[in-house]
């Protein structure tokens, strides 16, 4: 750490790389250069975030001939199709093997831009620059990387890690407050899952962070991406504790489905799906209900929604909850919270139990 | 081995796996339901060869649900929009992580099937099972995956291995005999890259082999396979060694993109790239007159081509070569024969030789 900069490494062997965080670390040519070994990069970015931040990031690469992909903003592009345009112009370059890939935006860029690394020419080197809050502290550590399909997020992907992250959190300034707080929901999940410290620090630290005073905001993303590192490199490919970081997904992502992807941003359908999970875990007997307080007092503090949209039924949970990737062999596997800190992958609720809590937060 | 029936382990690590060589070794359910694991199966084949085989595998798997993916055939179809169609397939079922995928068919239904098996829901398990002499002795065994781009082949794919891969050499009496003959061309490039006795083998039994008598193709096949499991294992991603298994492709691909891909199997314009390579080798001085000869001789007794097109001019073949997956900082790096039995990489031949090379193959 030198001035307020922060490095963590994610520990996966000869994968091993690291996350670079701070004000100003964009800015850096050392945090990027290394990386660029053949001096020729493309950059994946969307067009609101090519205004703010391209020039600047420009001006950090000199001498490296760079290339731009330009994609349009918002979840609905994170398809196959809009994978296909990069395909394209890598082609067109033409770029190859020794070719870096530079994810400069939210996580829709990152999730694109990392697939396309992870099949072009069968896996080129990337970076990520995350210009969310959400997307630093979470979808671009870990190395998922994916599109979504008419009928399921994230169906399509890979596993495929970058060569660092770079997580500048200036970038944050620009960022509307409604997702500033969205990235703070998987802030919080660190919390919940595994650090009941963190969580009273952000009890005590909430308003700061979404102040952006930089000591605050620097430490609330490093914890998180130590946290995750941490959870990754003992499971980088999900086949066990690593789910535990879905705390909230399965419900959220059944919201998100429901109401059509972009009504809810990812961060407020995980928090209002927590809510969910929290109370199946309150009705399993694990949380106290002051512990559900504290955790829908924090959510609400950080702006984030903690009631689910109520149109939604039992039966609408189920049926979107089903063909979900944590579905296994038709019982549906949730995250839920032994107690603030702790968290646990369970199959062996009750349907009754299930429907008991998706009828409490239903009108119908 | 029991009955001529033969078994190579490709030793990846915790992703090891069995090429199971012989006759019939696609009717043995115990060669198949141990990768089956949860009991639900997307064979994935397509319209040549379902009505061959279909029946015979989905008998095998009794027991198992098993839903079929029937591709239209052809290397034209081996597009992100086919893939896209199996992925459709999978969510309609639906399909979760524990599916297994089978490609059931050639090196195009084997590359897409197992592109899918590796980006479905992030990666899922699948089985090869090789219906032609090529991708039994060469795509089905080393993990790479891909679909072609308009702009060039295999451009997008990764590597996802297979469970396990059934090479039964039953299947191959069905193959076209011109098929049969391009498959040879793997075989023996095998016994050029690393393997002289098994080229001498090859100049002794390559009769007896194209009329499919059932000892000497199981063991051709698994030969084969042992020397390019032993080279996959070596060099998974293909940093190195596993270079030279592509002897005679990028002069191949080069011939295929100028003609179209179609007009030669990929077997043949292997075979005749393989010739422009031992033509580069025999001008460095490597490779003596009178091998050149042996390496013709066997491909054309083994029915395969060996002049190329001779109104590719030197200027087509290095504007194609250019965009090659080798090229390294615009140096195109090519396989050459040292001698029979012995390949290099090499990237310090002159641009002079490999033109007096090209054009000498070339009318114009």
């Amino acid at each position: 750490m030198s001035d307020g900069i922060y490095i963590v490494d994610v520990d996966l062997g000869e994968r091993c790389y690291p996350i670079i965080i701070g004000p100003g670390v964009m800015k850096e040519p050392s945090n990027l250069l290394p990386y660029c070994s053949e001096d020729q990069v493309m950059i994946v970015t969307n067009e609101t975030v090519a205004p703010l931040y391209l020039d600047q990031l420009k001006q950090t690469l000199q001498g490296v001939e760079v290339h731009v992909t330009l994609l349009p903003d918002g979840e609905e592009h994170k398809s196959l199709q809009t994978a296909e345009t990069i395909f394209d112009h890598l082609l067109e370059v033409p770029c190859d093997r020794t070719t870096t890939l530079i994810a400069l935006g939210g996580g829709v860029v990152g999730d694109i831009a990392g697939f396309v690394a992870g099949c072009y020419q069968r896996g080129i080197d990337f970076i990520q620059i995350p210009t969310t809050l959400l997307s630093q502290v979470d979808s671009s550590v870990g190395g998922k990387t994916g599109v979504n399909h008419s009928m399921g997020k994230n169906m399509i992907g890979l596993f495929h890690q970058p060569k660092c992250v770079i997580a500048d959190t200036e970038v944050l300034s620009t960022l509307p407050a409604r997702e500033l707080s969205a990235g703070l929901a998987e802030v919080i999940k660190y919390g919940l899952i595994s650090d009941s410290a963190f969580f009273s620090w952000l009890e005590a630290h909430i308003e700061g962070v979404l102040n952006l005073e930089s000591d605050l905001v620097t430490y609330a993303i490093e914890r998180s991406c130590r946290t995750k590192g941490e959870v990754v490199a003992a499971d980088e490919r999900e086949g066990g504790q690593r789910a535990l970081l879905n705390l909230g997904h399965t419900f959220g992502h059944a919201i998100e489905a429901a109401e059509g992807y972009g009504v809810h941003l990812h961060g407020e359908a995980v928090a209002m799906g927590t809510m969910l999970a929290a109370d199946l875990s309150f009705r399993l007997g694990w949380l106290e209900s002051e512990e559900v307080a504290r955790i829908a007092n924090l959510y609400q503090r950080a702006g984030l929604p903690v009631i689910p949209p109520q149109e939604l039924t039992a039966e609408d949970y189920l049926r979107l909850m089903a063909v979900d990737k944590k579905v296994k062999k038709g019982v549906i596997r949730l995250i839920l919270l032994k107690k603030i800190g702790e968290a646990e992958i369970v199959s062996d609720y009750t349907t009754a139990q299930l429907k008991a809590t998706l009828d409490s937060f239903s009108k119908t």
